[in-house]
C-alpha cells in the first residue's frame, strides 16, 4: 500500500461525556472523500491525540475507519513516551484495521538517537508490515530528529515516510536528497504545498485540508500535473488558511471553522480554551474569501 | 497538614513484565525514613511519571503509601495534558490513600492563563481539600507559569506550594514577596538549597535526596537553625551531585546512583538508555566523595 | 534603479595588517560578473561585517565599486545598533557610490516595532533615495521583524527589498501576500532558491553564489523562464552548497571554498578559526560534484 | 589591585550632539562614592556600550575616571566581536588610565572554544597586568561560555573575576568550585545578591547600584559581617529594583530612575524608546518604598 496526496488530519469531535461524536465524524468523512482526498490522518496534531485518553484515540481512530469503508487509507496516529506504550497502542490500532501508522514521539527527557532508533523501529515491528509515516514537529514537540538519525530510520523496511512539521522547507530536500528514495516526504501546514511539491513531496497531511479539501486536491493534482504556475495560483489564496492556523492554536481553529462549515465537532479540548468572536470572524472571512463558507 | 523539610522524589524500579518492584521500593522509603526525611514525592521528573501507563502510576504511589505506613507524608504526582485526565488521576490518588498532590502540567498547544488556572485548579477541587503543590520544570515541560497565573492560582484554598525545577533562584524569591505567605516555595535540583532556604523557602522535592539523604536532612536542619555558613559548608560537596543530575540524564542518572548503593531498582525505561561504565564511575566517585558509597 | 537576479555577498579579503586585499575582491568581482551574476552586495554576514571596523567596511565598498566600473548594481551594507551610527554609515556608503543599501539592525536590548521603524527609516533618508533592501537574519541578529512592522516598513518610499534569512519559506509567502508588490523579497541561502522563485521571489542575495555563479545564474534563468523542472534539476544538487554552509561557520567555509578555487581570499577573521583538513576537503568535494573545482 | 564589593554599572548620559555630559556624569560618581560604592563599571550592559562609538566609548571612560581621582577603582567595559578591535579597545583604555578592564564578548558567527580563549587571552595580554573581569551575559550576547572554558581562562595570569549575568545562581556555585579561587564571582542584577555573597561571591556588579547605592552597600556589608538574616532583611524590598529591570528595558529603566531621582542622565539611545509615564511611576513607586526617592 501507498501514500500519497492530501490526507487531512482529522479532529476529534467529543462530547460532554467524553465520548466520540461517531455521526460528525462520519459526516466529515464522508464530505472529504466526496472532495477527492487521498486519505486521512485521525490522532495527528489537529486530532488532539494529546489530549485523549487511549480508549478515546481508539475510538476516533475506529470511528474513522468504518466510516472510510476503505474507500482511501487511514493512517492512524500512535504517540507516546514511552516504547512499550508506542508498541501497545500500534498494536491496538492494527488491529482496529489502520492501514498505517504515523509515529509521533513526545518526549520528557532529552533522547538519544539510539533511543529515537528504538523507539520507531518499535512501533515498525508492531505495524506488521503496514507503512510507518514519521511525524517530527519541532514546535510541540521536545524530540527532534537530525538527518543522521532520519536516515538510519530510513533502511527499516516498513518506515516509509516522513511528515515535518517544521517551517524549514529546507530540510525537506535535504531528507530527500539523504534517503534516496526509501522514504518519501509529506508537506505540513507550516510548508508551502506548492514548494513541497516542487522539491519532490508525496503529498500533505495537515489540518487545514478538512476545510479546503477542494482547493488542496485542485492544487495537488496541477503541481503532478507540472502546472506549477497554475499550482501557485491555487495557493496563493490558500496560504491565508495556513497562516491563521499559526496565528490562533491548531485545534482551536480547524473546529471552529468546521463548525462555521456546519460540522458539529464542538469545542477544543481542556485547557484549550474555545475562540473569542473576533478569532471566529476572521476565520470566517478567510473561508469567505476561499468560498469555502 | 503541612509540608516542610526534605522530600526525596521517588524512583520507579519497573521490572521488565512493567510491574513495580514494590520489595525494592519499600526497603528504599525504609532507608530514607530512617534517614530523617521529611516526606516523599513520587511521579516527579525523578519517578519517570511520563513513562508510566495510569495504573502504574497508580501502582507506584500504593507501593509508596503502604510502606510509609503514615510515618511521613505522601505526596502523589498528577500529570496531564487535558484537564479531564488530571482530575480522574487526582481522584485516584487520593483515594488510594495519597496526602497530597504534586501536581503538573504537560502540554501540547500552548496554554493560556486561563487554561492553567482552568487545570490547577480542577484538580485542587479534585484532592478534596488535600494540599497540592504547583510542580514547574520549564526544562521539560512546555507551559510555564508566569508570576501573574502564580498569584491567581495562590488564592485557590488548597494550592498551598509551589516547586520550581527552573534554575532562576531570583524568581522563587519574586514568587515568595508576591504570594505573600500563601503560597510556599520548594526548591528543586537546580536551585542551591541552602540558597532558597535563606530567602525563605519550605524545603525541596528533588531527585538527588534519594542518594544523599543524610547531608539533606543536616543542610536542612543548619539552614533551619540559621547556621548558615555551616550550612554552606555541607552545601559546598553536596553541589557535586546537583551537577552530575544536570550533566546526565535525571532518572538514568539515579537509578545508576541507586544501583550503586545497593538498591536494585534496574534501568531507566526505554527509550532512556542506561548510563555508560564511564558516566557510572564519574557518579561512583561523586558518591565516594560524600561518604554516600 | 532595481534590483533582481542573483547577487552574491562577497567576502571580505584582508591581510594580517587589517588592510583589504583590493587585488583579490577584484579579481573575484571580474569573475563573477564574467560568469553573469546581477549585481554584488559586500558586507553581508558572509562578507563579515561585524569583524570590521568602519573604516574597513567603506574600504571594502569603495573596492567592490571600483572594480564593477558600473557593471552591475553593488548594495552596500549597513549595519548598527544605534541609529546614528546607521545613518552615519549610511551616508559614507551614499558618498562613496554605493547603488543601494542593505540594512541591518544589529541590537541588544530588545527593541520595540517604533525603535525599528525609526531605525529604518533613518538608513532609508539617509539614503537619499537610492534602494534599501532590509535584511533579516533571525540566526545571528536578536531583532526579528514580524509581519506587521515589515508593512509598516514597505510604505517607506525607498525600502524597496526585503532578504530574509530565516528557514521559514512559509514567511516569504505571507511577506509578499502582505506587502503587495511595495517590497520584493529576496531569498539567502537558507531557503530553497527555485522555491522562493516559484512563489514570486525577486532573486537570492547569498554567499553560495561566490562559489557557484554559473549554476546560480543557469537556476535563476530556468526559474525565470517558467522552467520549474529544470530549474529543479539545477538546484537539487545545488543544495549541497547550502548545506556545507549550515554545517560550517558561513564565513570560514566560503573563504575555504574560494581559496581551493585560486581565490586568496585568506582565513575568517579572529576569533573565528579557520576550518580543519576534513572540512575543507568535504568543501572541496562538493565543488568538484558541481564541477566547480 | 583588588575588586570586592558594590560597583555600579554607570549609565553613559549623552547629549543631543552625542557629547558625553561630562558635569552630569561626574555628579553621579560623586553620589555614589558618597554612598560608599567600591568601584565602577562604565560601560556595562546599562552603560549602552552597544550604542556607542569607540570615541564615545573612551570619553565615557575618561569622564568617570577624573570624576573618581583614584578614590575607587574604575574597571572598563571593552566589547567587540573581532579580537583585533577587543585588544585596541583594551589598549586605549589601558592608556587613558582604568584600573581594570571589564571583558564582554559579542559575536555574530558562533565561536569555538579555541576562538573563545584566543579572544580574552589577547585582551588580557593587552590589559598588561591590570585585572580583567569577564562578563557574560546569556541574555543579550550570544556566545556562552560553558565551565570548560572557563577553567580554562581562569588559568590566566590576570583573568581574576567573572561576573555571571545569567539568572541560574546554580552556575555560579559550579564556576566557584571549579576555579579553585583563581577566579572570584561577581553577581549581577538577574542574581540576588545575597544569595551569591552566601556561596562565595566577592560582590556585585550591576545597574541598580546606582539607584540604590545605600541599601546595596549595607547589604555587601551584612553579607560580609556573616549577618545573613540582617542582609536578607535588605535584600527583600531591595529585589523590586532587580525586577523593574528585568521588566523594562535595562537602560531605560535606570535612566528614567536617576532622572526621577535628580540626575539629568536622558534619554536611552536610539532605536531604544524612552519609557512611558506608566513605567515611570512604577518605578518612582519602587523607589519611593526603599527611601530612594
Amino acid at each position: 500500500m501507498s501514500f500519497r496526496g492530501v490526507f487531512p488530519y482529522l479532529v476529534s469531535p467529543m462530547d460532554d461525556q467524553g465520548q466520540v461524536k461517531t455521526a460528525v465524524l462520519g459526516d466529515l468523512v464522508e464530505h472529504l472523500i466526496d472532495k477527492g482526498v487521498h486519505g486521512f490522518a485521525p490522532l495527528g496534531s489537529t486530532g488532539e491525540y494529546a489530549y485523549l485518553t487511549h480508549a478515546q484515540r481508539l475510538d476516533v481512530v475506529r470511528a474513522v475507519i468504518a466510516a472510510c469503508r476503505g474507500r482511501v487509507p487511514v493512517v492512524a496516529g500512535v504517540a507516546a513516551v514511552a516504547t512499550s506504550d508506542a508498541v501497545a497502542q500500534t498494536e491496538a490500532m492494527v488491529q482496529a484495521g489502520a492501514d498505517g501508522i504515523l509515529a509521533v514521539m513526545d518526549s520528557y527527557f532529552p533522547v538519544s538517537d539510539d533511543g529515537i532508533v528504538e523507539y520507531f523501529t518499535a512501533i515498525a515491528v508492531a505495524a506488521r508490515g503496514r507503512p510507518v509515516v514519521i511525524y517530527t514537529n519541532p514546535n510541540f514537540q521536545r524530540t527532534d530528529l537530525n538527518l543522521d538519525v532520519i536516515v538510519r530510520l530510513s533502511h527499516v523496511d516498513n518506515i516509509r515516510y516522513i511528515k515535518d512539521a517544521s517551517s524549514n522547507t529546507g530540510r525537506l530536500l535535504s531528507i530527500i536528497e539523504r534517503v534516496e528514495g526509501r522514504l518519501e516526504v509529506f508537506a505540513a501546514s507550516a510548508h508551502i504545498p506548492v514548494s513541497v511539491m516542487l522539491i519532490g513531496g508525496a503529498g500533505w497531511m495537515a489540518g487545514p485540508a478538512c476545510i479546503v479539501p477542494e482547493h488542496s486536491v485542485a492544487l495537488y493534482d496541477a503541481a503532478t500535473a507540472g502546472a506549477w504556475e497554475h499550482a501557485m495560483d491555487i495557493q496563493r489564496p490558500l496560504w491565508r488558511v495556513s497562516e491563521i492556523f499559526a496565528k490562533y492554536s491548531l485545534a482551536a481553529c480547524i473546529k471552529a471553522a468546521l463548525e462555521l462549515q456546519g460540522f458539529a465537532v464542538g469545542d477544543p479540548l481542556s485547557p484549550q480554551q474555545s475562540l473569542g468572536a473576533e478569532a471566529r470572524e476572521e476565520i470566517g472571512s478567510v473561508l469567505k474569501s476561499l468560498g469555502a463558507l
